[in-house]
């Protein structure tokens, strides 16, 4: 028998659904399970996406434009445009999934073993893209304690090599929820420019802040055209995560025209799914004023009842639908399998995504979980009554006065 | 401004689209294209599949499963197991296209720098996911004189070095239509066995075989269970090009478990197209029997007509729907361009994709092009009218008695 690669054998799993087995377990038990692992929104799609694919007049299911329709692709423009971001449909490349923008984005930017610098904790799956780009991933921890706020620059500064190629950003954060401040972002554009290296910024959350926090994108940053690659996504912004459609967005001629090469050889974006996607720009400002509020709430319930449990500490993020909490236990991988193995009050238990695999450092984030709040507020307050109820008898409880000197008040830094 | 990356250079345009824009002037002048560059058949799509969709009851488009639908895994199966190959749904991870499910299989089974050979000429895309893989393609070249059968084994067998990780076949093949016979396939185990390779065959055009041609799968293939993987795709089987769904089919556990850990990365296959390939497993076999007869008839019509014309060759496929046919000019990609941007014939000029790009070695199909008749027969007869007429005055003209020695009559060798 061959054996498989050593890309395959490394290829981490992810930590989203790595615990779904037990999880499994749980329910084969009769238990009632809260996701809050996974950033699946219970939201409605909108419904103009869902009438577009019901009514469709197709007798053939053809491949689309490599780089998407025409059509969807200048109507995306029109789209950015309103978000004070200025491209044309030319400058678009439509993906299957932001996954596949990111890819693209790395192919096309990095030679093998070159090196991309990333904050730390990050979205897990940038591991997997990087592994399959044959690319080498430098973290800088970004820590709870300042609430994930960007490192300072000469950290990162400090991580650049001859192998560094681009710096990797999401904004606004996942697993952190945490929104980069325009001074963050000047000070990153400026040191782009003076190492010459990309800039590669996943803003699929940008519908996704809060208390008056605006996302600024990478595309916005002057000077910096030529360096931008933007990453996005219908996913969460019409909850359309199962359409797999995103787009890879840059000024940088070179770039889009070597990406649509990865992207000829795949044919096209999923036809369908571009359909309803096109529709859903249509979807008035209402749909997002509905949901922003309603994930408000989530937010204030989910990282509020957090922090009022002992021992345990949750920065408020102002975007995404994620936080990242750190509890008083041994290893939150740990807790979070025993949650599910072992453990149900009243009959139900809560599956949490542990953050160390969100970590490119393989000891930080022990402690810590990443929790989406995505589920109805019901139920992330039984999700809340599960967890300070399990962390009176688990085992492997630490010492629950370690967390007292962080400052459960401590707010993002304020934006603009 | 940063440099892009080396992949990005090198990377191949794809020779089924790189003369698009010849084809865009074309029409701007206001002439009819036949598309015969593409294998985008005009097949209605299966009204099961196409229903399911117009009645989904979905109120969110969520991820599915990163292997794809359990119960669609499961009824693919069952597809299987009709087609005589033995499988479960464990067995199988369903991909975003059968070009996802190469891009998986190689880089599963191959390091960087790793090498597979493959006959030439072969789709072109390979060459788009071998370098996204990192892996090298080390072409054996199938001739057009031996209707492009298998080289002999002892060829292939010269190719094998320690860097050696898999054999890639397209069976039935694009861009040659050829279908490899039961011999074909034994010398091809035995060979993987002796250097224990795997063995990854793209079988996406198993239901277009013709003429008696019956289809033997790699999975068929005694005591190869741990080294083969099949692609497969709905693209061609329903007419459903732009769902985007194939499979990764393997009875070796550890490649589809590695497998699976790439499709986590990028999260699911899309949701609403999986939906209309389950349905579309219900589709009756007079769907496929009209399907056949209809690519019978376009076959004959087109391959024929084309050895009518004095000085081209093509041999007869038993599969698939593509031919690659010599033409008696100078160069095949000047004359399809020329096509496209200099000719026409009655308003009407027809687009083919020069067969060069079909093959690894530079050198090779340079009076070669290949033809998808997926056109209605009219547009077929009308296209080869176009044609004929063409190299009664294409300036690139070769003596077209070069092309006499090849005998126009001689078929595929034959199957069972």
């Amino acid at each position: 028998m061959p054996d498989i690669s050593q890309k395959a054998i490394h290829m981490p799993e992810s930590p989203i659904r790595k615990l779904v087995p037990y999880a499994d377990i749980a329910r084969s038990k009769g238990r009632t399970v809260y996701h809050l692992n996974i950033g699946q929104p219970d939201i409605e799609s909108p419904i103009a996406a869902i009438n577009a694919i019901k009514n469709m007049d197709l007798k053939v299911i053809e491949y689309s434009h490599s780089a998407g329709f025409e059509s969807y692709r200048n109507k995306l423009a029109t789209y950015y445009s309103s978000n004070q971001i200025d491209v044309s449909g030319e400058d678009i490349l439509i993906t299957t999934g932001g996954s596949e923008a990111l890819l693209f984005g790395l192919m096309t930017t990095c030679n093998s073993d070159d090196e991309i610098i990333i904050p730390e904790p990050f979205y897990a799956n940038y591991n997997g893209f990087a592994m399959s780009a044959g690319v080498n991933v430098v973290p800088v921890t970004s820590t709870i304690e300042e609430g994930f706020s960007l490192p300072p620059i000469s950290e990162i500064e400090n991580k650049i090599t001859k192998k560094t190629k681009a710096i990797v950003i999401c904004n606004p954060g996942n697993p952190t929820g945490y929104v980069y401040s325009e001074e963050e972002l000047m000070k990153l554009r400026d040191l782009v420019l003076k190492h010459n290296l990309f800039l590669i910024a996943d803003e699929v959350y940008r519908e996704f802040c809060y208390d008056g926090a605006k996302p600024m994108s990478v595309m916005q940053l002057d000077g910096l055209e030529q360096n931008v690659l933007m990453i996005d996504s219908v996913s969460k912004r019409y909850s359309m995560c199962g359409a797999r459609i995103g787009a890879l967005v840059s000024k940088n001629k070179a770039v889009i025209a070597a990406a649509l090469k990865f992207g000829q050889a795949r044919l096209s974006p999923p036809t369908i799914d571009q359909i309803a996607c096109e529709a859903a720009l249509d979807t008035p400002q209402s749909y997002f004023d509905g949901v922003q509020t309603e994930y408000v709430e989530r937010r204030n319930i989910m990282v509020n009842g957090l922090n009022s449990i002992p021992g345990v500490f949750c920065p408020m993020p102002k975007g995404a639908f994620y936080c990242v909490a750190k509890f008083p236990v041994d290893n939150a991988e740990k807790f979070c399998q025993w949650l599910l193995e072992e453990y149900s009050f009243e009959g139900q238990t809560v599956m949490m995504a542990p953050a160390n695999g969100f970590y490119s450092s393989k000891h930080l984030g022990l402690q810590e979980a990443r929790i989406a709040y995505v589920l109805k507020k019901k139920s992330l307050l039984k999700s809340l009554v599960v967890i300070r109820n399990a962390l009176k008898v688990y085992p492997g409880i630490t010492d629950i006065e370690e967390n007292k000197n962080l400052s459960k008040e401590k707010p993002q830094h304020d934006q603009h």
